[in-house]
């Protein structure tokens, strides 16, 4: 491992441990009214995870100058809209999943009535940790985190996901599921970052905009080369999913060269929506990089 | 009928006139992402209904001076959180239930899937609509509306609910179930309503809590009576539900005379509350006495 590496390594895992303490707080010191509600909740948010999206908001965040304190729960709120995402995603009447991160889902480890009821209440948890939140713009913060989450974003995408099952969508229609399924809470984390930090006119945000943009869809590709290429202790997660389910991926249109290519090519896109923010934004640049290398 | 209530009938033809108008807006002039989930979501809200929590929130906010504009978007925003609550409430996971308002529900109109998404969906607009909305206190308004659909109000009593079923819960259990299921929610637009108008310190603030507290657990024994006494036309969903499926209601604990007591009661309780406001909060009073007197 070079020392670049090392030292990425070293911050996601800092982010990580301090999101993973600030969730868990969240959870603990309370009389719960409905404990097998929560119990669920802290399944489906608790187990570990990559926190990808609060990465990016520590780190988009700091590159901008803001305080990390500031961006805790910005970051928490994102965790959360994703973490409920997963919860009902994995239910039976959507992608009925039996594992995820390693460990049974929430509707398996539970029931399917407290997974939904789970999902709905860790999403509310998002706009309460959000609106308590001490930063300035925190409006402009909501506005954000909504409608990346909701019908025209990734609930959009959800459903743009479903109704793909089986079809044969061209390169355009899965970027277009994409964006909105994957694509549009990574945006959201890099923004809430940036406007912690900023005003909504400040012309990084646009340069940052695309920078989140690029990097959403190249996960996902990685997600698809990962579900081909992995396997399925790395993972944490079933790998041969997507083709066992007919879902139209990156690899099935492109091919697994075809789609690696595709994602250097988001990559180098990335790396050049930030040059008009200099040096100070390596830690991006290094994010962008490890999004399409990582196993897992 | 008398020239009072013709007075009352007439201001609620108008407020439900006016937020389903403006809900109606949230759906129209736009290119939705996803048109399935799209017209899911019309489904779950614009199918009527009461509206009984936006006309809480206008009727709050007028009594304290608050201008009927500046209570479109929380009124809006509460039914939204209704709304979803309902779609998800009928899933075959949780109630089971194929008539809703006199229509199929969402899950039996189009599928379950779609029903979980558009719930979710339903959700997030809630939050988009109020961050959205230009009035003061917006942070507490959106705490306010956070705390009292989550862990700790609407989606704890959803849980409790379920754990209740075929159990023998008394009287405090009861309510303590229902204080959060629709209690809650009921508390909440009383509190929006009067956020827009005034402080959060403003004394009238506990009195108008007692008096949504009151009315909130009569609106409910009012509920548990007419799936009694109702027909399946009037109410436009299944009478008798309740017994048929074995959940614990107040006619049930008390008997149908105990649980008009029990309702009239409350309603005691809840024009008591009001006296701090003085003759101002007759329209309060009315919707009180209207909410123990309705037939669906």
């Amino acid at each position: 491992m070079n020392a670049e590496l090392a030292s990425l390594e070293a911050r996601l895992a800092s982010d990580r441990a301090r999101i993973d303490a600030w969730l868990a707080r969240l959870f603990s010191e309370r009389l719960p009214a409905a404990p097998r509600l929560e119990a669920a909740m802290r399944h489906g948010v608790l187990g570990g995870g990559k926190r990808l999206r609060p990465v990016l908001v520590y780190a988009t965040g700091r590159v901008l100058g803001a305080s990390v304190d500031s961006l805790d729960a910005p970051a928490a709120a994102v965790e959360l809209i994703h973490a409920y995402s997963l919860v009902h995603d994995d239910l039976p009447a959507m992608d009925d999943d039996d594992l995820r991160r390693g460990q049974p889902t929430v509707h398996r480890a539970f029931d399917e009535a407290t997974a939904i009821l789970a999902g709905d209440a860790l999403q509310t948890l998002a706009f309460e940790v959000l609106s308590s939140a001490e930063t300035p713009r925190l409006a402009a913060l909501i506005r954000t985190l909504a409608a990346a989450s909701g019908r025209d974003g990734m609930a959009a995408g959800q459903a743009l996901d479903l109704a793909a099952v089986g079809g044969h969508p061209d390169a355009e229609s899965l970027a277009m599921m994409h964006r909105h399924k994957t694509g549009a809470l990574i945006r959201a984390a890099v923004r809430l970052g940036a406007l912690v930090a900023v005003a909504e006119d400040d012309p990084r945000l646009a340069a940052l905009e695309d920078y989140a943009q690029a990097i959403g869809l190249a996960f996902q590709i990685q997600d698809d080369i990962l579900d081909v290429t992995g396997d399925t202790v790395t993972l944490g997660k079933a790998s041969g999913a997507d083709a066992a389910r007919d879902k139209p991926t990156y690899p099935a249109l492109l091919g697994l060269d075809g789609a690696r290519a595709k994602a250097l090519g988001l990559l180098h896109d990335a790396l050049a929506a930030l040059a008009p923010l200099g040096e100070g934004a390596t830690p991006l640049a290094d994010l962008a990089r490890y999004m399409i290398e990582r196993d897992h």
